[in-house]
């Protein structure tokens, strides 16, 4: 017998799963209005969600919440207006849904087309951060697929009031308000029992820290997407344009700390480093960045507080803060072995001026983004241009590296004959 | 601490790991000089493995095997020669590993490319037939992967011999003959050790039976594509052409029978039930097969042994044998409902004249495979044109329908700069 919990959660993953071919058949422009509908909607609704978002606030306040993790789960008008933005964003970009992706005339005359289609039903498993709730919803349902979402707890007030108003969007243009779906209330047994919502719900996408990741991996039926963790590397090799290289690893250090395409461990080809290592130190160290060095590149750099010796945890370690692993290689083997040894197969950069080893990099490092004299901090879907992003995926099934509405879809074959029969 | 059995198949889980990466820099030819001396070597050694056959089919005649799965487990030398040429097939396809699929210049002078690379590492879990063996390692090679094998016990001599074959044909070609593994002889805790090695498998591939796949993707954290079970629908429409429509579902029923996109639910038109089901009937009754009939179908068949009223469990029974399901319903919208109660989402197929009733038929159904006019026998990788299957997905992450070469592949993206800094 399943709990009420799980029943609860099955039966809120069957309404969407039953509510979502009416989604499927909408065209791209009743998709669009219905977003910019939504984004009408939460700023006409603001007071209404400021004030759900005050009592998680003053919940997390007498919990003693982070400043950081605060700062996420807070709403004011502004950040509303900004959350109705995305979903106005999101109506501009195009509609990945009927895309014919291959096509061909068989031998015997069969018509083979493969489309495009939609998900289905996405499950989101996320932290305590509003902002995801609405961006997802808009990006699932742009992509033509129901939702059901599982933020964190501490935002189980604000999450209830942004989806009921989106939900009533959907009502007031007569579609079934199960296209988003949240179970936050159900708590952590909730997200146990979506992960067991096999034909129910076709992927599970968790965002967020470590931790979550990794509970719904191991744990999940459903086919999960799993993102997020960057120990990302950067190789300064022999060759590299120094000036150049300084500016890179400074940004990709620093330009955003707390994100998973910063900078985690930087590998020096020991020609350059007794030249290099000082160089990079500098404006690191005036950034406020710790470094953790390994002997060879202890001894080229300065002593103080802000070099201290690497350990072994050091290596696979994503700090996302002001910390930075450093160490030494004999040559670009050597940093595509520490590599393959410690990368979570994220983004990883080579700064070179030479061919061989830039062709080299790229083809033999095995991670879902690998740059070349460029900022790893460009490993992003913005960035590439997909307008929205869900994730990174740092798995190689489906989708491998930042995914955009495209990465939300499936596809189905249509195969169109006249009477044939097989041989 | 991790069980023996466990700690051998994680160790040769990440013996083909890192034996991948090899592979995956070899070009074309390389690869196909390899799978034809494979298939050479087979040949060559016929006897020996015609032999370690004989100790399979010995044990499994003294443990009363059935005779459908003793002829699937059974080699001779001309069903080695037709495993040989399964790998000599495999070498005349274009190798799927480095095509662009995606690239462009970004409005900053970044150049983007999304390349298709190497899955990596492929785990193949099926059952006793040994010609699996062979061709799940020689489509994996030849898309840049490393293979570990898990065949059913029942083989395990045979696919020994097999095994022993391919990786002295790699060794000769100064080769890592880890990139094909067995763990056979690790019986059903070796599957289950092989389901959670994360990190060192990047894909499960379950083939086989409905019990067997079920408990792969119930309980792998590997990620799985799921292949499979069909339960596969023909809907008879009023306006089909009725000689057409007969020919078809016979074709679709009896041209093979315990395959899973054979036909396994019959679905007519009220309109036209009254002619057209005693029309089919006939050639089906000819051919040997049982009709499990509703309450209206049933009313407008021929009684006799060949007709049995259908139970509720008939609509999600995939017989694999001569027996169908067959109902009358109002109209395409029951037919819809009826599909989207009961279907697999494997393959099924309209019979219609009407370009409206094909249009929604075509656009609604949310299988990997939907079909107008044709038998559902051409849901096949082998039909499409792949030039090798290893099998039909019936899950929407990845790949979904017939899967060939570019579905056992992942891609990664390519970044070049020229010094570029995220501002």
């Amino acid at each position: 017998m399943d709990s009420p919990v799980t029943a609860a959660v099955l039966a809120a993953a069957r309404a969407a799963k039953d509510a979502q071919p009416v989604l499927a058949r909408l065209h791209r422009g009743t998709k669009d209005q219905l977003l910019l509908a939504m984004a009408d909607a939460l700023v006409e609704r603001t007071s209404q969600i400021v004030d759900a978002n005050a009592r998680d606030l003053a919940a997390a306040d007498a919990s003693g919440i982070a400043p950081g993790l605060r700062d996420r789960l807070a709403l004011d008008p502004e950040r509303v207006a900004k959350i109705a933005q995305q979903l106005r964003d999101a109506a501009a970009l195009p509609d990945p849904v009927g895309e014919v992706l291959r096509g061909s005339v068989l031998d015997n005359g069969l018509e083979l087309r493969e489309v495009r289609v939609p998900m289905g039903v996405v499950g989101m498993v996320y932290e305590a951060r509003p902002n995801v709730t609405v961006d997802a919803a808009g990006l699932a349902l742009k992509a033509g697929s129901a939702v059901v979402l599982r933020g964190g707890s501490a935002a189980l007030h604000s999450n209830t009031a942004l989806i009921a108003v989106l939900r009533a969007v959907l009502a007031a243009h007569d579609l079934p308000s199960d296209l988003i779906v949240g179970i936050d209330e159900h708590g952590r047994e909730g997200v146990d029992a979506l992960m067991r919502a096999r034909g129910l719900v076709d992927v599970l996408i968790p965002r967020g820290g470590a931790g979550l990741i990794r509970r719904v991996v191991e744990n999940s039926q459903v086919p999960v997407i799993e993102t997020g963790t960057g120990k990302t590397h950067v190789f300064l090799d022999a060759s590299a344009d120094l000036a150049q290289a300084v500016d890179i690893v400074v940004n990709a250090k620093t330009q955003r700390v707390g994100v998973c395409n910063a900078l985690e461990t930087l590998l020096v080809h020991r020609d350059v480093a007794a030249e290099a290592l000082p160089r990079v130190a500098a404006p690191l160290a005036e950034a406020g960045v710790r470094l953790h060095a390994d002997e060879r590149a202890a001894a080229l750099l300065p002593s103080g507080p802000e070099v201290v010796p690497a350990t072994d945890e050091d290596w696979d370690t994503e700090y996302l803060a002001l910390e930075l692993a450093v160490a030494v290689v004999d040559d670009l083997d050597a940093a595509l072995v520490h590599i393959r040894a410690h990368s979570t197969g994220h983004t990883e950069s080579i700064l070179t001026r030479d061919v061989v080893a830039q062709q080299r990099f790229l083809a033999e490092v095995d991670s879902a983004v690998v740059m070349a004299n460029a900022s790893t901090r460009f490993s992003d879907g913005g960035e590439f241009g997909f307008g929205a992003e869900i994730g990174i995926s740092t798995q190689k099934l489906h989708a491998r590296g930042p995914m955009g509405l495209r990465e939300l879809t499936s596809a189905k074959w249509l195969v169109v004959g006249q009477g044939h029969v097989r041989p």
